[in-house]
């Protein structure tokens, strides 16, 4: 275990805690314009791994990946009205570029909306050139007053996906595919964090969207996180943007649209679902250094022995990495290695060594036992599925004893500041919402009476979940 | 074979030709602010393999990606007075942000050098902390009067590798191994592009290196393309941004650094190597689509046999795709597969199919054959790996027959309009240079007198290899 000392405990300043663990953790740091920021080595990737898994899952739907400049036309973000109201204090502004004033200013991209739609209805003619299924890797900015390391920052990196398809059906059933397939099992079965999958209520969805579904997560202090979303957007965009086809009849129409997307902000998500007062728990999963093979001193053949150790472990397809630094202690090198949340420290020293053992350490739940030299590379690769369940099993533990059946806004406002408070829509409703947001806590979404996803457009027996959000 | 209708000849106009391939073979579109470019899927699919290739040979040699932001303090560019100079006028300037003029400018970043080098100077505090190893894939903004699609863009996407070593052999060391083991391996090994590596001139090399290594390719009109560089930079960059190290002996110094890029030019130099009138040629180490097998005509079974090829090649670890637009005629689409440059097409119509056989067509020499259907999936690996050397051996001989042994300035300035002219360095210098520029003749490298890369810093016996550039 860390000595308490090397980090702020979450109990006493979760903010601080958090700040604290991105930057010991070597994880992201501050950049020089204020509310940017610098993802360290080990931060990216981490990012890069979550990275693929989302990649993957978007590409096994059929969506393709391309890329959209990061200058927009000024005025192409008057076009979806609704739209730039919401973005507009958001914007950086190009005023001069080649060494002179611009004409017309250009924007950094907020987001591609406007410029994939562009292009959409330049590629959309005809009914076969639907579905049109578009995702995009880039970053973007949204200037921030008030910036939060990976959660919210003036730039980020994201993806946004963008579809047309010929019937409003086909599109919330792909809408739902992203939801589920894509961003759901990310974040449950590769990242360990259980999320609650819902429809977002008129009040939060996304202006230019005619149903949000959403995908949200309790941090270590039981507020919420929004860790991606997935928007039906009806015909809106493509009327703004002219987008039309000929239908299979001969006839005109708009296609149905969606977007969605997830971005950095997963990485702080993963932090506070995750971290404790030693440090990060990275899941298995996803960790870039899943096993650390610690030399404790370099005597009696224990060099060797751990360089042995790594080949096995290499070979056996793990993510490992040898620490020789015999020249620093070997109880800040574990403490370091703890607060990397790196699943498991296999420490070969020479007494251990002696008797053909080592010291196995699980990061979850924090225990130390010894292990035959020669069964290491068996028993690590159960010590990381373990790993994996049991980071999810404590997340979901967590979010279940933070999580109140109330049936009244008053007692919906209380127990939203110290977690989730569940209660039927009927009872709150949209001015019980409004209520709500005077204490701070918000809809997070609404989830079907069975616990499944709602019908669009229909609250009748939906439940709502509330809470505090980043 | 293609109509040649499609396609402006290559040898008619050659840059009309190369705007028509990347319009027609859907790779890419310019974008709405001017200089500014769209990577439509085929592109970036490409581009991604491309991508993959290079960052498994960065990481290959220790190096770790990271990211760091768009937005640079202008102040942070006056930093390193020589360098700035270069790029003033191609900034990109943010002046508004927040829904408010900024107090200091923020630049758009054309590298992220100064950045990097800034945390560089907080990362590098012992000797312990190097080699220091830093790659960022990203898009970067150098305003251009004069754009040109994927070749010379206000907007990139680029990687750019940062790193800071003890000493100045180990710093050389590393800037070649990136040069060799990175570029010139993908470029050959992979993008089926010959190169000359070698030493830029000291009129040719960035303003702020000691040496400047490139990757030099000659394209389908025998002009050069420079394809990635690396550059030693000395201590230039240490000194101005303050990054020193304590040594093993307890002295105090400044790291020698290198730095390197490629970008999506390399996405043009694919395009201009191997493009001929009927379109792109694309590599199958990096085509996302290997093999097209295109279903003639639906009858008698030949549907389920051209699903059935593509399931067996598809299990043979091939990147296949099928075409099943029947009401689309095949001579269209045939031509539409030819612009796309995929390597192999695979024809199946029920003519073919009641004789047990299918038709096999090789973009590359551009021939037909006819093969047992049960023999596809044996005979389609092996017409890939013709492909890929084939391309390679094309291009080689290409730039053989291109290149011309000269001896004096006049001689190297009329051959290098055709192409390269190889001459003594003694015989052109300095001067000898100027003069080829007014020609519009530039020195693309130094290369050593036996063909290798030449000492950096000496420069006689070297071969200079003259050319027109883009």
């Amino acid at each position: 275990m860390a000595p308490a000392s090397v980090l702020t405990p979450r109990s006493e300043d979760f903010p601080r805690w958090y700040q604290d663990v991105v930057a010991k953790a070597e994880l992201a740091d501050n950049g020089p314009v204020r509310g940017t920021m610098v993802i360290r080595p080990y931060g990216y990737a981490i990012w890069e791994r979550i990275q693929a898994e989302i990649d993957a899952r978007i590409k096994a739907t059929g969506a393709r990946n391309a890329y959209f400049p990061l200058f927009i036309p000024e005025s192409y973000l008057r076009r979806e009205a609704e739209h730039v109201e919401g973005f507009s204090p958001e914007l950086a502004v190009v005023t001069y570029g080649g060494g002179k004033e611009l004409e017309e200013p250009v924007v950094v991209r907020p987001t591609s909306e406007t410029v994939i739609n562009a292009f959409f209805a330049k590629w959309v003619q005809s009914h076969r050139d639907l579905p049109l299924l578009i995702n995009q890797w880039s970053n973007v900015v949204r200037w921030e007053l008030r910036p939060r390391i990976l959660l919210r920052t003036t730039e980020f990196l994201w993806q946004e996906g963008h579809t047309a398809h010929a019937t409003e059906e086909e599109a919330r059933r792909y809408a739902l595919r992203i939801l589920m397939d894509v961003y759901r099992e990310v974040m449950v079965d590769i990242l360990a964090v259980p999320v609650l999958t819902g429809r977002k209520t008129e009040r939060e969805r996304f202006a230019g969207a005619t149903t949000t579904w959403t995908c949200e997560a309790m941090m270590g202090d039981a507020k919420a996180l929004q860790m991606g979303t997935s928007h039906e957007l009806g015909q809106n965009f493509a009327r703004a943007f002219g987008i039309q086809f000929q239908t299979e009849t001969g006839g005109t129409a708009y296609p149905w649209q969606t977007s969605w997307g997830s971005s950095t902000r997963l990485l702080g998500g993963l932090i506070m679902a995750h971290g404790d007062d030693a440090g990060l728990r990275v899941p298995p999963r996803v960790a870039p250094v899943q096993v650390a093979v610690v030399l404790v001193r370099d005597e009696e053949g224990a060099g060797q022995a751990a360089a042995q150790l790594v080949r096995e472990l290499a070979a056996a397809g793990l993510r490992v990495e040898l620490d020789d630094r015999v020249d620093t202690s070997y109880g800040r090198r574990a403490t370091a290695w703890d607060l990397k949340g790196v699943p498991v420290r296999v420490d070969v020293g020479p007494r251990e060594l002696a008797a053909g053992q080592a010291t196995l350490a699980r990061r979850v739940p924090g225990t130390k036992e010894t292990v035959p030299l020669r069964a290491v590379s068996e028993v690590v690769p159960a010590a990381l599925e373990e790993a994996q369940r049991d980071l999810l099993a404590q997340a979901e533990s967590f979010q279940r004893e933070r999580t109140a059946e109330v049936s009244s806004v008053p007692e919906a406002a209380e127990a939203g500041q110290a977690g989730f408070a569940r209660l039927p829509w009927a009872s709150l409703g949209p001015e019980g919402e409004a209520e709500l947001a005077t204490a701070g806590v918000t809809v997070r979404c609404l989830v079907g009476p069975d616990g499944g996803l709602p019908l669009p457009g229909q609250d009748a027996g939906t439940v709502a979940v509330v809470g505090r959000a980043y």
